[in-house]
């Protein structure tokens, strides 16, 4: 049996990661991952934790006590949301519009739910007449939404959704795994119930960790479920037990991940989360301007429901987005992504988060493409 | 809502972490994690994955084609492993003599399985009898043991299991958590048609991403599954087609635990497999020579059934094993752990793996606990 593992060092080509997420890390992230590890139940490493809860109600909008991270990617998280809270036999409804939202619908399936969905086309959003005849209609007891549409640059805050939910009782579950730590997520003020997130976009570190945060009212019902959910590993009891003395060893946590969490949130801290916001919206709004310029158009027609961070367009007639991606990517070492599902070979989708919100960032990305066409 | 994620670096205080995993990581890792990302379907990231198949297929002693990593830690892998193998309604057997057997029949149960134990007292491994016995009269459609339990110190091979398993037609999963990387796992050679392992133990790579390999035939199985398994993030099927072109999407996956992995892989390759086991080997029969002049005894009775990076004993009479645990902690800033389950206040599990795999690191701790005693 040949041994192949060749022995050189990591040292990976230079890029411009322009994609939908991953996100290029923050270099305050890259620097807490090269610093020793400590054990699970380390005080140093608990007093981490505990800084990493308090920083994640800070950047999703919340007093939620139950907020923490999934030990996995952020469709770990999703699938911890909709294992724990939509339960065999029940009605979850999904309001459906883009990539991220059939995986909740297929993720509830999975679960032996009974999953209706709301459609409505890919880059849309939802008013708050539809979310009513929808839940009115359906009786579902536990819808999910997503907040920001990576497939389709949509961002809707859910108000529309949490009103009608709230109105019936449905339990209500929100995706913001591209909007935490960009844009505005504000569970308390919105009304969700679940939601959860990811490392690798707003946060600017690396994916392997991932938010959720769970409201009371949610947890109560979580803690009467009558059955075990199927996953032992994404158990939203066994995990939040962690979180509590004497901080029961469920799974072994990654210490470099929650270093670099640690200092993703730091760094939203320092700059003060409204700050970044509106970096996010500037550089976006920069972005849109100047792809618009060069004959490209947003997915998203109202400019409302656009995602600031990530630009979801259609190139212009006769020019082959693979090969603008292809161009940008052998000239610059620039990274940006094509389209999911029903909008591959359509469009192409540019991320400016973090690092690469800022002017410069856009017309070096701007320019870039400019010349790739 | 008060901010209170503290602005200050990643500081860790310099912990000599000499318990059964996580291990100290090697300062490769350490050096990986701090390379910058690439994105996820970057040639460079795909070959760093291609050559990590390798050696894990090395480091496991499979051909494998299905070797891959799984992203979580040990315990996504065991849930990967039964929940994709371990069907509802099906009958699934566990040798059951530790505390990570019993993690094994939880997830088969959660699973709709019928868990069938075959029970020894936590240190003991299995006969070829006793395993045609339990698998002859119980006619498990799946079997599972644990060849390197960390929470007793115990390590059995498998090939008493997979014998009888093979003549009976039952599928054998094996715990390999502890074992890959420091001790024989051979997975062809054993039998075994499952396998799956971690990071942070004999890899010396930080937690959050796990080896799985599975043999040809058990994938045919798998691949005939009639129904979906409960897991969308963990359904192997889901991710083998990552490692295929096109290499579709599924989860983002964390480049700098992939970047870990390759250099541990690498550091192992460089070292020879074999001189790793004996530098482990060594290392645990100076240590258990040590302990024993201390007063400490072995829970493993016999000398060839215990795991040799990981050393669980007894401590003299008298002696608590809290109160060493921390002067340890107090005195020289070493990590060892205390029991899980009922082992909980009665013994110490001390790991020698990787880089405290030498001579001098074991002394030192020998020094070092004979002034805690």
């Amino acid at each position: 049996m040949p041994i192949s593992v060749e022995t050189k060092r990591i040292a990976p080509p230079k890029r411009l990661i322009y994609g939908p997420g991953p996100a290029m890390v923050d270099p305050r992230a890259y620097e807490a991952m090269s610093q020793p590890i400590v054990g699970l139940r380390d005080p140093y490493f608990l007093s981490l934790l505990s800084e990493i809860q308090s920083g994640l109600r800070m950047v999703m909008g919340t007093d939620n006590k139950k907020t923490f991270v999934v030990p996995g990617s952020g469709s770990a998280a999703m699938e911890a949301a909709v294992a724990n809270f939509v339960l065999p036999g029940s009605k979850f409804g999904v309001f459906a519009a883009g990539h991220f939202a059939d995986r909740l619908s297929i993720m509830g399936r999975r679960q032996g739910a009974t999953v209706v969905r709301l459609e409505r086309p890919w880059g849309e959003v939802f008013s708050s007449e539809e979310a009513e005849s929808f839940i009115a209609g359906e009786k579902p007891d536990v819808v999910a939404f997503v907040q920001a549409e990576t497939s389709t640059g949509a961002y809707q805050t859910g108000k529309n959704i949490t009103a009608a939910a709230k109105k019936h009782g449905a339990l209500v579950i929100a995706d913001c795994v591209t909007s935490v730590g960009a844009m505005p997520v504000e569970l308390d003020a919105v009304g969700i119930d679940v939601a959860y997130s990811c490392g690798q976009k707003g946060l600017s570190c690396p994916s392997g960790l991932s938010p959720i945060s769970i409201s009371d009212a949610a947890w109560d019902k979580l803690a009467a479920r009558p059955s075990e959910p199927y996953t032992w590993y994404l158990d939203l009891r066994l995990l939040a037990n962690y979180y509590e003395p004497p901080h029961a060893y469920h799974h072994t946590p990654s210490p470099p991940l929650v270093y670099a969490m640690h200092q993703g949130l730091a760094v939203i801290e320092e700059e003060g989360l409204r700050n970044r916001w509106e970096r996010h919206r500037r550089s976006g709004q920069r972005l849109v301007e100047g792809l618009q310029k060069l004959g490209f158009q947003h997915l998203v027609k109202n400019s409302e429901d656009r995602l600031w961070h990530i630009t979801v367009v259609a190139p212009p007639a006769g020019v082959d987005e693979a090969k603008v991606r292809e161009a940008l990517m052998a000239k610059y070492g620039i990274e940006v992504a094509g389209g999911l599902g029903q909008l591959a070979g359509k469009i192409l989708r540019i991320g400016t988060m973090g690092p690469l919100a800022s002017d410069d960032s856009v017309d070096f990305i701007l320019e870039a493409m400019a010349a790739s066409l």
